[in-house]
């Protein structure tokens, strides 16, 4: 019977970045480019790692307190415009409906490039006294954000998943509380899940959200050296309770304008996820995330086979009990043929089960991450899948907080800074004075921009730029 | 401490169903009305229910091989236009994005009324021989149609949340074969779930899905005698798989079309549900669909408020464990006041704890469906409440079988047709030769339509138009 070919990745993860990362995205199945430019599909195995996500944190948002709801897709042209910071960093990337069946609309409907001003036009009617408060919403969704930059799958796509998170507080404290709580949600989800350290930190006035009065993020460094933006808290102050009239009657029967705060964590997190643990093999999946945890092959010949997938099958339901298990006895692919595809699809540990392995009562291991091939016991396999996933799980992310440690550098000169930037790429921290003049000079000078001021840093005595008293510490790097 | 006001339904379900139905899903607080015409809120209320249907559909998709997978929301105007029936269909209520920022596109991109275009693009390039089949897809998401005729929340929005199953199969018995699959998965969410009884058939060609070649329905009828379609299954034949290319090499080596079938269930069961079992008081919600299905109020003054409150708290951890229970201790509300607020969100069961039910050891329950208000022992409280809420579930759909049994009429001419539909409404059975000139006449005469073709029904002689021999039995009602 023929037998199609083996895929493999034809470019090196060290030597080629960006051609190694679509080929793996490709090759592995998760998506396919789509005839719409800049939007892509999520395939089966994509799109299955992001409802683990969602499941996770959604769950987390729940034990929060946090009510999903779902808004219109569609937002009218006026109420787009109602919150002046938040109009003008969004309008550029807007996808615009002006025509449905044979008709043109009065007014031209945006495509929610994010949600707040369809929400908030409901909440101001919600939100009458004390009582209403805290609303703390959420909901699942995709945006659209018709970017003109050339877009990559996961990382920067016109099109993509998110959750976006919508709560209102009677006091500036209540909402500023709420950042740790968001913020070590999504910690969890990037760390404990998808084995991704990141650096929290608080963004420039140039580089917050529209609308907000602060901006905190998550930001990761992938192996090229290029930081990007993980998941963001917003404090949005009152600017959109006084754009949209939210008030509410307090305790003291006086009216106030209510206190927000957004947040989003994206699926361009599969991107980063994708581009910090896999290799030249494929994709390799953080078990915590892996939709297949183990792959059982049955290694058979024509007198064996019956006896091989019967005990397979019991196996099978043995680790289902403590893992995603799944058994491909596929008859038409040899067992070196579904090797390779399952490597190539990242799942972090496979089950060879043959004659020999059942004489011996064993099973034969082999683990993505590594690659290392070992044998087990039948007797306390469970336990011993288990503790393997663990120890992938584990190592992945120790493996990448490592690359992170290393490329974190400190620079004393704008010279050091353009030096470092250039020939080594990664996290340079300096210190700034909090100038906008002073960040954009960083810029011009490195190209690089300032990503976050990490809430956890060195300090620094002088700018980098100006030379005048630090009042923050700066990441700087190349972004994407 | 000033109290708002309780809301009340100001409009009976018996005499002006339109505008009781309006009031219940405003003051519930399931839904509200946005800025844009014909598109809804789905408050948190409403995006609960939908969280439940949602997972119970999914688990039974997951368990029948069905994958998950997003494809982007918007279609470039060519590829929707590759089936002719299927654009002929659509187009005329399609939303169109012709601009993004400051660009105009060069091509209309349509935002999805349905995926069958955008999905079956990336098919035909991922199926090529018969090892990728079947291939079952499922996405949920949201779709726009502009309709024209008046909206009604639920039952009849511009945007609405829903699955979309698109299968692929080798041949046309195993893509038939499916059939009774989706429609028992869909029966199991109407009836076990929702309490919704339905009517299953297939749609007269006259009525199917744009670009399928038979389309099988579950018809709900509501209390104002009209009937409503539900989930429904498409058998798409070999219509889509010619027009987008999708072949694949079958175990002879020789190049074949692909069967296809699409499927759905959409919010609009919300609408019904509403519809069929709420009263006049407010919302009634069956317990298996229920974010919250007991809803205990303690009953306190002040000297036994600690106790009591303690007591409740007790309470509240033992039936956590067999049902969705949410303990209201807001202390600014009476219990007056809370037993009309969860009467109007329609919890099934309210359980009050008082200190003469803690002296009797005991606690008042007040099931939401009869009215009925009896004590219940502490001893054994869980399986009373399990009994209960069964009860409640069981009635609610008995209730609405024996409606729907006793608004299905047989007609044996045309005149008693127009008689029982302009005077009873309901569905009313009648022969029917298969005609698509008889179907018209039927519209003209009585302002009804055939909804479906009912798979289980007595059979006639003649067609109750022409009084030719009937082939079909015809369910006719007038329709949302």
């Amino acid at each position: 019977m023929e037998e199609s070919r083996p895929k493999e990745i034809r470019a090196k993860k060290s030597e080629n970045f960006d051609e190694w990362y679509t080929q793996v995205i490709l090759k592995s199945e998760l998506m396919d480019y789509s005839p719409v430019s800049g939007c892509m599909v999520f395939r089966p195995l994509a799109y299955a790692i992001w409802e683990i996500i969602q499941k996770a944190a959604d769950e987390m948002f729940k034990a929060a307190g946090i009510q999903n709801v779902y808004f219109p897709l569609l937002i009218p042209e006026r109420l787009l415009k109602k919150e002046q910071e938040h109009v003008k960093g969004f309008a550029p990337e807007v996808a615009w409906v002006t025509e449905a069946g044979n008709s043109k609309l009065d007014e031209r409907l945006a495509i929610r490039p994010t949600s707040e001003t369809i929400m908030y036009d409901s909440f101001s009617k919600w939100i009458r006294s004390w009582r209403d408060l805290p609303l703390k919403f959420n909901q699942w969704n995709s945006v659209i954000r018709w970017e003109f930059r050339h877009p990559t799958p996961f990382l920067r796509s016109r099109e993509f998943l998110w959750n976006e998170g919508h709560t209102v507080y009677a006091t500036r404290e209540e909402a500023e509380a709420e950042r740790d709580v968001i913020l070590g949600i999504y910690s969890r989800i990037t760390e404990e899940y998808l084995a991704l350290p990141g650096i929290v930190g608080k963004k420039t006035d140039k580089e917050k959200f529209a609308g907000a009065i602060a901006t905190y993020s998550i930001e990761h460094l992938l192996p090229d050296g290029k930081a990007i933006q993980g998941p963001d808290f917003h404090l949005d102050g009152q600017n959109f309770s006084k754009a949209f009239e939210i008030t509410f009657l307090n305790k003291d029967g006086k009216r106030d304008y209510a206190w927000q705060n957004t947040w989003a964590i994206t699926t361009r997190e599969i991107g980063v996820m994708v581009a910090t643990h896999s290799d030249d093999r494929g994709l390799v999946l953080p078990p915590m995330v892996a939709p297949i945890q183990v792959v059982i092959i049955p290694i058979v010949d024509e007198r064996s086979k019956d006896k091989v997938l019967a005990v397979a099958k019991e196996v099978r339901s043995k680790i289902a009990k403590v893992a995603r298990v799944h058994l491909d006895d596929r008859d038409y692919y040899t067992a070196g043929w579904k090797f390779n595809e399952w490597e190539m699809k990242g799942v972090p540990l496979r089950m060879e089960i043959g004659p020999r392995d059942i004489k011996a009562s064993q099973v034969t291991l082999a683990r993505r991450d590594t690659m290392e091939r070992f044998t087990a016991g039948m007797l306390g396999l469970e336990q011993t899948v288990v503790d393997v996933l663990e120890s992938i799980q584990n190592n992945l992310f120790e493996t990448a907080k490592k690359f992170l440690k290393e490329n974190i550098r400190n620079a004393k000169s704008l010279q050091e800074l353009k030096e470092m930037i250039s020939k080594k790429g990664g996290i340079v921290q300096v210190g700034w004075c909090g100038m906008q003049s002073c960040e954009d000079k960083i810029k011009e000078e490195t190209g690089a921009k300032i990503t976050n001021l990490p809430l956890e840093a060195e300090r620094f005595e002088r700018c980098i730029v100006c030379g005048m008293q630090a009042r923050e510490t700066a990441n700087v790097a190349r972004s994407y």
